[in-house]
């Protein structure tokens, strides 16, 4: 693992994730730009201690100087959003497969950079866009790929946060520190790190990819140097229209990501915070609501499950899931195997997209909300 | 009444909400352009058959020769759109207080005209925004004005339909045919019927006018006429922002209008369907849910309640408060008392800013979704 | 109309239910006890002086001897509990047709006597058990006699509320104080105003008959004389189980009456507080949401609706569908037209089960909650 | 781990609740009576073969046998209720600290004897109580302490399931076949398997004991041996009032634990299936929503809370919780420091008490439901 110490939030969600199915096991780390914290990190986790090193340079080396059947199988990097590009191609390149959080990397020109190392290395890279790994979200997509839905008209796909409505960046809070500031977050704040999700699972559910938008993004805290809400009009290839918004300022909402897919046959909605459920909506008979876990859900939504129906899953269960199935190409790749062909989780692909997303909401908001094409990834 | 005849909708919807109280009894009508059809509606509502009218001419003219302790103390005009302005001036001219439903009038122009009509003649003129009749509407706009909110950020507000996915209006059914007609609805279609709702409702609870706006309207029933569906952005004076859309394609949604305010202090949610609650959010407290008749609830939202909490209150009690408002001024105006100043329904101002919302959104959709400003009113 | 006065409750929902519609009007009354009460409560309603008497005797007298077109065409009693069997009787020997409001009487012998004169007189007689008016309630009922639901096994039915949590009757309140009193609301407190319509709802949807019950009753506070709580164990005819508990302890909940009938195929859930949703359950299906006003709900869930979807109706339509069954019969009677076979109303008969109810748990409870039969009624 | 080989459903739950905060490591196994079963299981879990045994008193005797710094630290037992006594005896005996799945034991009279050897052993014993392990539970037993609540009046606390409705068993499903033997599942069916999270729910959060309770049990499906469904009145010491129900035959409910607690002041209603959120309704203020994670919450939900609010943690987290509290005990015996004394997880006392509630309910049951006193512990 790359970052995730001491006062990090994301790290431990991953490490949770990553060893729930009893797949994997945390065994080094350069947890943090600093040696000492970075020991300190590796001691809390009763890692042994040659492997907790001071710097990911350190860490890749010394790995790739191991025999294999002890070495790394792959690395997670969960650094803030500047230094997910330097690991990841370090750690390419000396051979390792690589999970990376999201937004992929800094900016478009490093994602594209990043997407030629990772076809050339013949490396799994993984993206945790980790809202695709609900089980129910994996029914959505089902029913919009068997024709349940009918044509997609509308989507509307919302993330509103409440928790930086103050200015809690000059308290000296972690989180909210790096997020706010351009140069380790990039050149969107709200939208890098809630509005990318969105977009995500917009194009997850659906398909479908945005011809143009019109991003009307703001700052409503003073002296906040990104923005910290946003609204976007997207139209998409072929003709449906959508509503995307984030924000970081809409007090008491949480973690509220929920998305409505309207087709001409039913409508689709599911919401995060409760994610075993997904209504779907018919005009000539009663609304439905699928439950994950039960029999007649989807083989996909199937295979994403752990426990009986009733038993709620929930947020690390979801992210588990994309490490489930990145594991399924990991240890193909380790043992030589042939990667399969078909895997469910997103891809230095999904990151360029989301760059572009980024871009293209940033180039929007600057020329006074015009629509804008996304860059082609 | 004016039009809600047989086969028409919003009629009997007025009928109800403006009798329920006891404040009123409907006695005379031109119920259908159609003088046959408005004499059978007539009889089915058991009215005398002499002041059942074939046309709202002949209504006015007859209705105003009578003695005054016998005639018309308000006329109601639940005609379709193209049909408001001019029975409303006849007997705005005639001496008669007037109610009508939205949108105002055919047009800005229209609704400007009306607007000098209804200051000349002195008569009470009301609109019937219904939604805004709701206790819990009331409330929501009083947590605004007693600063719980704080500065209002964002608003989101929602008005998604589905009846119309389909073509609904060429199987001859009334509402559709007339509600997609732009002879007779008027220059939007979803924007003028829904949108003009929530505009509304948005400029109600916060008391923010639009400065400026950007909206995306669609058809997307082939061979339709008006949009059916529109996804709007808007910058509030002041700084707010918003988003605003709204459908009658939305399959399986039914009426739901919904809208939340997001202030710096605490953040507020209300859903049409559920018409009793309001959701009151804050940083660092519980979420409140506070729900209509209780003792902590606000003077308004106790004033406009008739039945204790746990009994709920809905769409035609909500509807009946517009009423039971108006018949405050409209008794006053006939009883020849000064007309109370504080009064608490739609006027004609407000149908003149919802003929300036649909105009924006058409003139901005028209140039491509630009960025537009709704004329002064 | 008998009582509901200045400071009544129950009387204004009357009359508003009877009015909505158009099908009734208030046109005489005895307001109160108190014959100056009454005649200001008259004033109050802008009656006829002359129709509002000082009491119900003389109101019976001085109707009766009115000419046929002119007299009331039926009479709503809405006194407390100890107040219904006189008027009622006086009214139907009279030859008027009663609505009156539940438990139909203070004690079994008078519901018997009452059923007895209902028969003889050949007048309708309408018990408001409200809630069976609700549209989706009309629905779960049909669910069960169509075979949706199987074999009914359980029955799940709840009726809390908050507001005797304190010894409100002791402030003066005038709810409190008659329904708390034992000399007024007979011999149950919380389970003659709540338990009542629990177990009516549960026979109106399931059609099933309580073969004996077991109830542990419970005053909470102090000093008041009868039950505020109470929870029923219940074994129907034919083998269905159920749990019924009713509570006016049960601080911040509201109006909670809600049911679930758990069959061999499918199972319901209606919650009063949200009226026109229907959740309807399988084992191997999703969960279906049925709302009312929609095409695919059955012909009496359809009958007895008035606006679309998605526009919420609530208690006092509800309350207004009762009355406007009512309305077919009484209509007939008075129009000496056979009276219609096939009407969806409480009767005296629903009020004589009422009444067994109240005596077998009160029975059961003072023998310590032993099991017990209710009588035949 | 003793039990959870392949086909087993509790056992995997176990395994990720136990690992997720990597605070301990699967490494032996008796997974099956049937040695070949157990060790295709522990190769299914990549353990090291020579510790995956044919049985787990091989594996007590093996275990034992090791060097103190290699062998377990505690064993977990996930078989079925028959087979819970003997090797919880056995690992006690031989040094192990024991976490065992509930009810604790076949019947009272083991469980009395487990105490014995508990409280002789000196080691830790924690029985899988995993409802408690809640967040929100957790702050739900604190406003109950605290006072908030004021003194509790009634508790309602429910348990259906419904995938027992029809005669699974007799399909050869493993979970549905040991559940209805009473051979192996003990004196109660739905009783013991949730009506005993029922007792244990209502027991935690309110610190109440039941003074008597009056079960009418019932087994629904034809052929079935142990009852399926059943309703409880309960008089607590003290004398608040309960109703406790549980079943598995309610079609379309999957695991619908949840309780209502009732109190002078306030009241609470929390639900298993949306586990993050805790009801908390006053007479004369708005309800408030508690939600896991906030700043707002008490320290024992804070201190059993792995992400932020939002992020939803559901059934595994909190079984996950049951074990990270067990783990400081666990922790303190193994390196020989003193047992901290203020410990928040259920021991061998909760089991006791689990069946005497078992005992009970049949016992009255089999009086045809009459009211009996649960034995002392």
């Amino acid at each position: 693992m790359v970052g995730g110490g001491r006062g990090a939030l994301i790290g431990a969600v991953h490490r949770i994730a990553a060893v729930m199915d009893g797949h994997a096991e945390l065994v080094a780390g350069a947890f943090s730009s600093d040696a000492v914290r970075s020991k300190l990190s590796g001691a809390d986790l009763l890692l042994d201690h040659a492997r907790v090193y001071g710097s990911y340079r350190e860490m890749a080396q010394a790995e790739a100087a191991m025999p294999k059947d002890r070495r790394l199988d792959f690395v997670v990097i969960v650094t803030p959003n500047h230094q997910h590009f330097e690991p990841a191609s370090l750690f390419l390149k000396a051979g390792f497969n690589v999970v990376c959080d999201k937004p992929v990397t800094f900016d478009m020109a490093q994602a594209r950079k990043l997407r030629t190392l990772v076809r050339r290395s013949g490396k799994v890279f993984v993206l945790t866009h980790n809202y695709t790994g609900n089980a129910m979200v994996k029914q959505a997509r089902e029913l919009v790929q068997d024709g349940t839905v009918g044509t997609v008209r509308k989507i509307v796909v919302e993330y509103p946060q409440g928790w930086l409505a103050d200015a809690v960046e000059r308290t000296g809070q972690k989180q909210a520190s790096w997020r706010t500031d351009p140069k380790r977050c990039g050149a969107a704040g709200c939208m890098g790190d809630l509005g990318t999700h969105a977009d995500n699972l917009a194009r997850y559910i659906t398909g479908l990819e945005t011809e143009e938008l019109c991003a009307d993004l703001t700052t409503f805290v003073k002296g906040r140097r990104l923005d910290d809400d946003g609204n976007v009009l997207v139209r998409y290839k072929g003709g449906a229209k959508g509503v995307l918004h984030a924000s970081q300022i809409c007090v008491g909402d949480e973690n509220n990501l929920n998305i409505r897919v309207y087709g001409t046959k039913a409508s689709l909605e599911w919401h995060q915070e409760h994610p075993n459920e997904l209504a779907v909506k018919f005009v000539d008979k009663p609304r439905q609501i699928w439950r994950r876990g039960n029999s007649y859900v989807g083989d996909e939504a199937k295979r994403f499950t752990r426990i009986p129906f009733g038993h709620p899953e929930a947020y690390l269960e979801a992210f588990g899931n994309i490490y489930r199935e990145a594991f399924r190409a990991i240890a193909a790749e380790v043992e030589g195997r042939p990667i399969p062909k078909k895997l469910d989780f997103p891809t230095i692909d999904d990151g360029v997209k989301g760059m572009a997303f980024i871009d293209a909401v940033v180039r929007s908001s600057r020329l006074g909300a015009r629509w804008v094409r996304p860059e082609a990834p």
